[in-house]
């Protein structure tokens, strides 16, 4: 029984790395549409039981996406990258943790908005500023502007041309949510204060400018949340 | 069927999620045993095959590992980490992955070492003392010092105190390391020459010292890849 189990475990696996191997060799784009099962089988050469567990294994690293009754495709947001893939749940100060990835954000986004104002084009610009206007018109209607908010600073990775950084930042900022209420009023002018410094020095083409606001902006974030922290207001 | 298995599927999770619960209650350490099958299931109150699916699901998870014939542990190195967690095999350009991988360590690692320097005990300056000539030794020997190097890098980050850059930083190093063959003799020296002065610089408390020299050794790498990358000698 164990040893089945076993056999059954590697060979899902391999078949895992065929389907992945099969999905770049034909080029499929996020959201694309995967065979049937039945036709899949027949590709791989195994039976459905394997098949299944494969697409199990795929689903849980964010690879695939099965939709009831309409079939299995490959995962159109954040193609490959799992929930929590960098083990956050096993750190067990997260008031720390916070901080930490704080810090980290300052360390990268800085740059990368001084990349994005050199390489920002009129419609990535375009991009940018309506995005800054939906997060602060959910904001003025106290409405959760964070899942906008990620958007927004994602777009500005994905502008910078760094192919890392783009996956990485919505990691980070949704870690952070996740330990604060970023409804916070306070959170909310400064934060359409600064995004519109970054979202101004991205215009002008003023890598300096994108630097300097959103180091502001994440030094704002910051001792918000710390007060916030001190205040017990975080879990 | 379908119906069977979509059930399936989310207590599968379900209990997933509750034996995370139970790991992070029990306050269990990486390598702990886990209770055998029998008691688990027991415990949470499923069969044997829905059990089954959670640990292999927290297997690809990197949180568990079966180790035949001994028994269920919590995994002990970089714990709920799974591979590829950012999702890079589905990053086509594997240059231009490459050169931005090396430019988030451009934006991280200054920083960090030069927290290091400040926060270094004797103790954590004789461990990066020791790592950094035991990559020497392997370096001069010929053989393959990446693995070394990964540790050098990742201790140099839990110096610095950050929760969140001695998870990122292996993730960054080990997909450098599968694109491109790092036992090359030159960016060995280079790796030796820079190291010296990192750790001379943490060991002196020098926090500026120690950003440079990150700098350095991180700016002398990527020359060098930028090189091997044009002579056609990385896939």
């Amino acid at each position: 029984m164990k040893k089945k189990a076993e056999t059954g475990k590697s060979l899902g696996k391999q078949i895992a790395e065929d389907l992945i191997r099969y999905i770049l060799d034909k080029n499929l784009s996020p959201g694309a549409k995967l065979p049937n099962e039945l036709e899949l089988t027949r590709l791989l050469g195994v039976g459905r039981s394997t098949l299944r567990e494969a697409v199990r294994s795929l689903v849980s690293r964010n690879v695939l996406e099965v939709r009831q009754g309409a079939g299995t495709f490959v995962t159109e947001h954040r193609l490959g990258v799992p929930d929590d893939p960098l083990g956050f749940t096993f750190i067990q100060d997260k008031e720390k943790l916070t901080m930490d990835l704080l810090e980290v954000r300052l360390f990268i986004e800085p740059r990368i908005a001084a990349q994005a104002a050199q390489t920002a084009s009129a419609n990535d610009i375009r991009e940018i500023k309506a995005l800054a206007r939906e997060v602060e018109d959910l904001i003025n209607t106290g409405k959760d502007h964070s899942h906008k908010d990620v958007e927004f600073h994602t777009r500005i990775a994905q502008i910078s041309r760094n192919l890392v950084v783009p996956n990485l930042m919505p990691i980070i900022q949704q870690a952070i949510m996740l330990f604060v209420n970023t409804s916070n009023r306070v959170l909310g002018k400064e934060t359409i204060e600064t995004h519109r410094l970054i979202v101004n020095a991205i215009e002008e083409h003023d890598p300096i400018g994108a630097s300097d606001a959103m180091t502001l902006h994440i030094i704002y974030n910051r001792n918000n949340l710390k007060t916030l922290f001190r205040q017990g207001k975080c879990p």
